[in-house]
């Protein structure tokens, strides 16, 4: 059997079992959750969901109970609301590889700069790229786009003494190491779950209960100096991260 | 300057350059957030919050915006409940490799077996593992844990053809592809951000509203052929993951 397409050998399904828990209690909202799933599953794609009253009066539960229910389904990316024309099935998570693997064609994502400043390091800052407290960073900040969809913000810090010409062949666009012709040697990435500050999610245009994915990292050159530490923040209900060790599978 | 300590080159703050937005009106629960954080930074790790009564008091705020702010600080894993003894201040949250890293000293976590299973593949899973819908497949559920911690979730999939003495060789402690003498040649991982089911949420020890970080791993032998199937789900408050490219920095 061909491993599937989409970059990914994976399912692009949750849990490869799972469904109603098989003993303790099942809260009534979990259980309208999982019917939904049926529902989704059976609807498709882009499909409008039933209104808050015919849920309820389907499945005789109240309204608080399918708002929990929904909201749950919307915070995990398998709902999305659209201002004034309700609930629809949305489309799977975006896959992404790790900036630590090597790119793959067709996912590299736009970016939109929002900020591009000349600031003093700082003590965290300066620690990660082995500059003094008191050296110069250009922060470059960015919304990262896949299509016309905002589906991230980046933060990009670097040694001002490393790139003294920025200003003059900074393009939005491109990663900005391969425009300062900077290879990294090495990299090192971290992952993890944050909420988004109001201001970040109203940059990427979500709201702030929304669970995002936050990657930190650092690149450094044959030198073994760090040359940029960037900070992204994805949409948790529109990615995920894919890594690969050794070969392809056959 | 030599590379910090604990596995990681990476700073373990939050944001490089954060603080109150510039711009945008800011939610009174975030204010108090931000303030809150100064706190949790002065008393450090393990030292107890001072109650919602003193916290309104102090900031001139609700009950229902201190909640909220401190909500959202244990959701993210800088605040932690204890039952009975208040709210207390966090340690830092754990950092892991990928399982698609090599791994390194000092971070293998313990694990609990809950359910060891033989069950019917079914359609998600085959294509998975590459066997027919009807295969049989062994499941076995296990709780991750840091020491004493339970951190997180894991179950494995094995096609049984391939481990037919499994319950002869079974140990619950160890990775269930060295106890059956199978060395990857490959695999792939995917990471994303989830709700935890109420089922999960018990076994783990937590509640059901806190984003966890999910990963799905396929692992393949040198014919290709992949040999398992690993859904891991992990505590977000508690658990980061890293990953390097290239050498280590000098």
């Amino acid at each position: 059997m061909p491993a599937p397409a989409r970059h990914s050998r994976l399912s692009a399904d949750g849990p490869v079992l799972d469904g109603i828990p098989e003993h303790g209690r099942v809260p009534r909202y979990y259980a309208v959750k999982v019917e939904l799933l049926a529902v989704i599953a059976e609807l498709g794609e882009g499909a409008v969901l039933p209104t808050e009253r015919e849920l309820c009066e389907r499945f005789e539960v109240s309204r608080a109970t399918v708002r929990q229910a929904v909201g749950e389904l919307v915070l995990e990316g398998r709902l999305s609301r659209r201002q004034g024309s309700g609930t629809y099935i949305a489309g799977p998570k975006l896959v992404q590889p790790l900036a630590t693997e090597s790119r793959r064609p067709g996912i590299r994502p736009g970016r939109r700069a929002i900020t591009l400043e000349r600031r003093v390091a700082g003590r965290a800052l300066a620690a990660d790229l082995q500059v003094t407290s008191d050296a110069e960073v250009f922060h470059l900040e960015r919304v990262l786009l896949a299509g016309d969809e905002r589906v991230g913000l980046e933060s990009t810090y670097l040694p001002a003494a490393r790139c003294p010409d920025l200003l003059d062949v900074f393009t939005p666009e491109q990663p900005l190491s391969e425009q300062l012709g900077m290879e990294p040697a090495g990299a090192e990435e971290r992952v993890e779950t944050v909420l988004a500050t109001p201001r970040e999610a109203m940059l990427i245009g979500t709201n702030p209960a929304l669970p995002m994915l936050l990657t930190h990292r650092i690149s450094w050159g044959p030198d073994g100096v760090p040359f940029e530490r960037v900070r992204s923040l994805y949409r948790g209900d529109r990615l995920s991260f894919t890594t690969r060790l050794g070969r392809p599978a056959g």
